[in-house]
């Protein structure tokens, strides 16, 4: 049986490998410097910086994950549940992990009085968008990523 | 003289005009149901939920803001600062009340460990984006935003 469940310290090592593989999946496999003292420090503390979800198969396994934080929304006036991270491992898809990470989501969303429940996909990601469409998400094409970061970051800053 | 300066409660009243100009300029004037009452509660509180800088003309008029929160790179495994909304009103553009509020921001990045600092632009808003592109940014056309909002997302937390 699938049972979705809160992240607890102990399973940082598995969230840890899920978000390489996820990188590995979105083309970017070298692109995970981050460690298991930074999840734990940061997700696991006095006040987290994101919420782990975690999807464990019959077996007990860690198959699947989804990190979250929130973010707000200046026009609704309220919190969103931002999805960082959605990941089902390649061999466990098909049996309903996805649906039910994101139907979990989606009541963490409305518990916290979130009217939003937003997050980002790959252009080139067309099971990840028709899955998304599915439960009834809509790609917003008009809006476009920015990133300012390492010595244009740095010398903004001085 | 130009004042950047995080906002006060007092404030409030300036930050949502110039949320709802915002929303104006963005071809979405009726989007903003947001109320003072909202970002009081939520920006003004013990866990705040987003921070806002002002900008002030040499009479003392807020003139321009920037409301951010923080987000989290998974991949990096520090927080990320990310900006909402940036916004001067048109009359006092080009006196460097953007730059100063976006350096502003890139040194609360650095003072918070942020490796990262990011945000949303829409594609027609092409000032706004070479703006940004000056000041060493880059714009990450592959990722799109998705959102679940109104009654599928009720919907999906059923």
């Amino acid at each position: 049986m699938l049972v979705i469940r809160k992240a607890t310290p102990t399973d940082v090592p598995d969230v840890l490998a899920l978000v390489k593989e996820l990188a590995a999946y979105e083309r970017e496999p070298d692109a995970v410097v981050a460690t298991e003292a930074d999840f734990l420090r940061d997700g696991f503390g006095e006040a987290p910086a994101f919420h782990v979800l975690v999807a464990e198969d019959a077996a007990g396994a860690v198959i699947g994950f989804a990190l979250y934080f929130f973010s707000y929304s200046t026009w609704v006036g309220r919190r969103c549940l931002y999805l960082e991270d959605l990941f089902v491992q390649p061999e466990h898809r098909g049996k309903g992990a996805g649906v039910a990470l994101m139907k979990a989501l989606a009541k963490e969303a409305v518990a916290k009085e979130c009217r939003r429940f937003v997050w980002q996909v790959l252009d080139w990601n067309a099971p990840a968008i028709a899955f998304y469409e599915r439960l009834g998400a809509s790609v917003r094409r008009e809006w476009l990523s920015v990133r300012l970061e390492g010595e244009a970051l740095a010398a903004l800053a001085r």
